[in-house]
């Protein structure tokens, strides 16, 4: 399916995204309204502090998704640009989409669909995990396939949150059942499906250099900081919301010495991986968030948020290459390290936290199990329905309509963007190198 | 004009700053102050609230200022430092001469002048019309020719200002038509006057490189994230408010994706350009602003995203380039296309928004068509007394005690900065180099 | 005590901070709990309010400190990755052992620890110290000593601060004196501690390049924009914040201006000094600190901010050199300069506020000099008790097991992080040149 980089089919992306453009404004203009103005005073202050109480928080994660996760994915040297951009143009269609399909779905048969923040952070939620998932494939394939997974993962995610939570009553204010370990095995299952059993050599742009690990650690550093927003957006206001901060204050504190000493003593000589750092240190915002606003002491926060980090670089230490070579399972991000084994302890600690809190509240009834019954269940929803999903998913990527980067040309901007050739290449016999490469690639 | 690099002279500078702050000093001095503190319980709370529902969307708008434009402008490879450092300066200075300006202008008559936080942000208003205006002289102008159009710019700006919003009654929360339009067509006037009919050709220092085309999408990203803190600031609480975020939300989301198309469908092998994305992502959020409280439909805020990114990327392809050959209108940062344009789109959709609103509230009165005939009153006055005032600033910088870089040094931080030359230019030979330069230019 | 790079123990820092997390787990099992949650709908949305209040203060804080103050440091061309990395597990080392200790020495008394996210906000303050403390010896000093020096300095921190502004009533609401000097001259006593007489002299890793200083420069850009929320999170609502925001804008705003002219003014040739604009444009920041709240004209912010980018740009054109040949004083990055002398000016600044307040109140009674006496007490117990505090930890510093790292690979990333060496240096030889390094200074 590898094509050459001059016959390359860009026009497919904007054939398909303006499509979807022209489709959104139709749904739009049939379908969706504002609120009416509330005549009242009492009712504008109403409105008025709702949107101070949300705003902030919701700028917060936009910073998070748009600039932290975006840098934290230029740590492959030369495709920085293309992974902020994809990045970006995922978000944004992901939003888009699950406006759309939220409205059908939720709110169609109020006739009117009315618009707020609320929704809207709500549909920046389900983006969260289309642009978890594709970290398993970063740089290896086409903007045309990611939003082919943005397509399918939408749906799939909202069916499965409103199993999760609304018939399962999962309590799961951070997301870590329904989006963190969700996206990781949809991405997971999309990788598999899609690369199947083809082993991924090193690829001699997929090492990160200085500068690109360090723009990527300023990704994570942004991710790190405002993290605490994105899983206390939603509690209640009052103390829980409090202790929720609190919590992914203490776990994320926790997380980032915590992985220092685990990269430390997992390394031969003793040196840090920046690997470890830029995901480890976020480990424990993962793992706290389905636990954050639940009653329970201090240390259990820091206790989760040092545990996640050492499952995280131990993951990428161990785990990762064995999956690689198992089950030549490509992860090329460590998803699995950051969403996956942090988010399945995060889920295991919820099941602990109901069980101790029903025990306290109401002596030792049998019936008290179901909850914490539930949230087990509810992991297991999350992990085979996006395995599932993510493998028909994958499945749906080769279709020869939709062509995959050519393989020399994987982790390079240049096959997407009219952008200058790095210092690294020689300038003038760059495109000539590109050519004879097509040429091979096509024989 | 043009000097050598030795004897170019960097004295102006600090005279005319240090001159300005002395002045600066001495009219806060003699005629700002601050309210008395409140007595009661009450007002200290309203004090509080208020500021608690400013300040955030204060601080969010330096973020954009400050660090989002900032670097927005380092797509210059070997200008990125001065860009950040003049973008920053320019900021407070003509933050600075605002606030006194304003204090002379609209407070002299109560005696004393009152500081607080709103009549701060209003001269930050102020200062945004330099920053942008100048993108158009970018990288060719020197730091005193810059403060110069800072200089001419704000007086101009609080004086049409004045006559759009106070006089004409035009709605303009965002500022679209009197910060956008007015600081573009200023920008070129100041190009035309200061250029003239030279020719600019392509400068070897002029092309992005991956990085620096890395480091400015970063700010675009920026831009894009805190835009409707900047639109929403100064809307009525509530309602209006908190409609205007989520139209603000829409369109720049439109505006994200139609860039995307436009411009893969506008280049010939479907590769994205840089500059477009940089700017189209967030032709949207200009255009929005002057319509973003109005009573409209979801569906007109995503049509005019969409329609403002496509005027931007047509407006880089092909307005630029023509503009450039047949009047010689030097742009170096596109603002005609980010700001111009879809400041233009924004001030025709506000007349069609007030029209719609007029005939739906009062039936069809010929007196109800004049709000829309103000808005386009409003337009014509920010371009008219722009591009008028700009032409004068232009041919003030033309003045032989202002010189200009010398064209070998442009789009160059060596000039005005100790800085380490990079890794592209051979280290030990550069200052030779830049001896012999000079030496030619002053033959 | 130089060893050789392969030889460097590494195992110590996970060692100490493996010890250090467990003795944490342990304190919080113990002691540390959450307020219980309160019942009546009143007092939640009391806490609802506190959070709204203080919650984005406290990520602006967040941001300043991990972010800003992190790219600051990354002016080290090949050392960037380890200035954001042991800014970043300072930061969050002190902040727990600020929290451990500030539970024992102040809380204790009352059984239970009850964890709020005021008592996080001043532990994160106390963590400040720290990390402008090891400015001074950025890049010489191992990771084990930066957590020896946070070890150290967190207790004598708490303890001074307790005498200043418990015991002598010091107003000091932006930590000007018990932050900014006291670190400041912690810092240089440990300096002067570890390296004693020995002269630095230029290391060859030591010089900016044009990209370390134009990150490092987007570092300072985001700690002068959130500079305010550092200074007035703990001011008084209403009012004293209002006034107190103003004052540090005005500050600022004049520190980045002034600074243009002092650098410029001061260099020969009119060029800017990057190292002047990084720290400069933050010194009015740091001087207003103490006198942010209290009851003085605009003007008194404008000159202050003014005056203090003067000292601090002729701290580093002339004080700086002449300590390191005098006194053989190292400081790397200069917080004699950002934080001493602005500190001190600050301080100055309050004795004088506070004697004109007490003027204005009172007339001219004796006895309302004793707040004056007081700022000045506060400002020399500070600088004594840090002085003395840094010495005694430098000297441990120098203990054996503390490996300081070998000259040659001072300011290199490579000594402590698995990272691809950079463009400048020769890829395959670099390990060989390790190597033989390491063995010419066994010898």
């Amino acid at each position: 399916m590898a094509v050459s980089p001059s016959t390359y089919p860009r026009r497919l992306l904007p054939l398909f995204l303006g499509l979807f453009q022209g489709a959104l404004l139709l749904f739009f203009a049939l379908f969706v309204t504002y609120d009416e103005p509330s005549a009242q005073a009492e009712e504008t202050n109403l409105v008025a502090n709702q949107v101070y109480s949300t705003f902030p928080f919701f700028q917060d994660i936009q910073v998070m998704l748009v600039v932290g996760l975006g840098l934290l994915l230029t740590f492959l040297p030369r495709y920085g640009f293309s992974a902020l951009t994809h990045n970006f143009l995922l978000l944004n269609f992901s939003m888009q989409w699950a406006l759309v399909l939220q409205g059908l779905l939720h709110h169609f048969h109020h006739g009117q669909i009315h618009l707020d923040l609320h929704k809207l952070l709500i549909s920046e939620f389900a983006a969260v995990t289309v642009l978890i998932s594709v970290g398993a494939i970063l740089g290896r394939a086409s903007p045309c396939q990611l939003l082919i997974v943005a397509t399918c993962e939408i749906p799939t995610y909202l069916a499965s949150e409103w199993v999760i939570v609304t018939c399962l009553g999962v309590l799961d204010v951070g997301g870590t059942i329904t989006i963190h370990v969700f996206s990781c095995y949809f991405g997971l299952g999309v990788s598999k499906a899609l690369f199947r059993a083809m082993q991924q050599p090193l690829h001699p742009k997929e090492t990160p250099t200085t500068s690109s690990d360090l723009m990527s650690l300023v990704g994570t550093l942004i991710l790190w900081v405002f993290w605490p927003s994105f899983v206390a957006v939603l509690c209640q206001p009052g103390d829980a919301q409090h202790r929720a901060i609190l919590n992914i204050l203490l776990a994320m504190s926790a997380s980032a010495v915590t992985t220092v000493v685990a990269s430390s003593l997992l390394e031969r000589d003793g040196k840090l991986s920046p690997g470890h750092l830029q995901n480890g240190s976020l480990a424990g915002g993962v793992a706290i968030g389905v636990v954050a606003d639940m009653a329970m002491p201090p240390v259990a926060a820091l206790a989760l948020g040092s545990l996640s980090a050492v499952v995280c670089v131990l993951g990428f230490r161990f785990l990762t290459p064995l999956l690689g070579r198992k089950l030549t399972l490509h992860d090329q991000c460590g998803i699995h390290n950051l969403h996956g084994l942090p988010g399945i302890l995060g889920a295991a600690a919820s099941v602990v936290a109901v069980l101790v809190a029903s025990k306290d509240t109401s002596g030792s009834q049998p019936s008290q199990l179901s909850p914490a019954l539930c949230q087990a269940a509810g992991l297991a929803v999350a992990i085979g329905a996006s395995l599932l999903a993510g493998l028909l998913t994958g499945a749906a990527l080769r279709l020869p309509c939709l062509a995959r980067p050519p393989e020399r040309l994987c982790f390079d901007d240049s096959l997407y963007f009219k952008i200058q050739d790095q210092a690294e290449s020689p300038g003038p016999d760059s495109s000539a190198e590109e050519g004879a490469l097509a040429l091979k690639e096509q024989v």
